[in-house]
């Protein structure tokens, strides 16, 4: 199926939740769905869903709704989930060990190859089944497995240098780790920069909220309360 | 300074993200920055900049621009950054390890007071002077401490008994980084949910659009390399 190639990123940005619905619907044998039931599962309007999907050619029949397996296979295809990137992982602490155990990332299109560190503590352990190499193999590593894409957890002060490192050796996916808006300044290379404590941040905020509005709620029940007893 | 309260969850996701880069900001001593300057740095619309902080009663002045600190120091106040929730994690494997290490949580305002887990192994260990406890002291140190916040970085399998746990206990918030959109069935609970493998979708889509436009700029100039030469 052929698509508008002008999407926004805010569309693309909200495609890995479909794609997340999808494969739970999936999963509880629900094979067709209209956007208004999707939209209550999902919590975003349907016509939104409509809209983003649009954007992709549509997919949906009147009358009908969605055929959840079709849907789920073409948001894949335009995801790459059969792409198998060729994925290294630079910084093998904590943060490092952990994505190297997420076998979801194999589900969705991304294959671990190799996992590098300076620590030699950990060079020579495995992680399923993929060994933790000292940087110095690095260049050598790329340039016999043309590696697309590399997921950088450095410590925050060696973040630059590792992604002008990897950037030299022609790798031209970064998903970086660091809390910072890693840029480089070459055109033929995509980041994705994540940042862990701008959805606790959010959590915080809706925590507070949420407290607020109880508190404002018992305010006004005691105060009814008062009045009635006038 | 009093604010609308209807704002949009969509606005507050991306208050972090101004708080980030208005932090960058005072880091390298500038003051004052107009609109269409954060907009260009943080690759947004000035009319979406404008509108967004407009939800919080404006602080831009015509033709000054905004003072950085002073708006800082609001989106901080709007996202709670002195609020000092009380954290704990639940999961001590790699991930709860590398969150537990993570000191920028502090900065944005949680507290982290305790970590638990049910491995005889990592229970007493100590991670930037907290310590790991066995889960079956959770009970008593939520009742003793009020605690506001609990991540959970226990497997898939156990993420939904260990949040119906929490949440029987009185914790209000909850960061889920199991892959699944967790939800209970309580109204004032609020839960955020963090799909790592989004982000790296996103990225393996960017790179793989980078590549098919590269490829069709080399088609367009190799085919107009063969009519040059007829």
């Amino acid at each position: 199926m052929s698509f508008n190639k002008k999407v926004s990123i805010a569309v693309i940005r909200r495609l890995p939740r479909y794609y997340r619905y999808l494969s739970d619907l999936l999963k509880m044998d629900i094979t067709r769905i209209s956007s208004k039931e999707l939209s209550q599962r999902m919590g975003v309007t349907a016509s939104q869903i409509r809209q983003d999907l649009n954007c992709f050619g549509g997919f949906g029949q009147q009358g009908y709704g969605y055929n959840v397996e079709l849907l789920y296979r073409e948001i894949g295809n335009i995801l790459g989930v059969n792409n198998n990137y060729k994925t290294i992982i630079i910084g093998a602490g904590n943060m490092g060990q952990a994505l190297a155990n997420y076998e979801n990332f194999e589900k969705r299109g991304f294959k671990l190859i190799g996992i590098f560190d300076i620590n030699p503590q950990l060079i020579g352990k495995k992680i399923r089944n993929v060994e933790i190499m000292h940087m110095d193999k690095l260049e050598e590593f790329v340039k016999s497995n043309s590696v697309d894409i590399a997921i950088i957890t450095v410590p925050y002060q060696n973040t630059r240098e590792v992604a002008e490192k990897v950037a030299s050796l022609g790798i031209k996916g970064l998903w970086n780790f660091s809390p910072m808006d890693l840029k480089l300044p070459y055109d033929d290379i995509v980041i994705e920069n994540v940042h862990l404590s701008d959805s606790l941040m959010v959590l915080g905020y809706r925590l507070n909220e949420m407290r607020k509005a109880q508190e404002a709620l018992k305010a006004d029940s005691s105060q009814k309360q008062k009045e009635d007893k006038k």
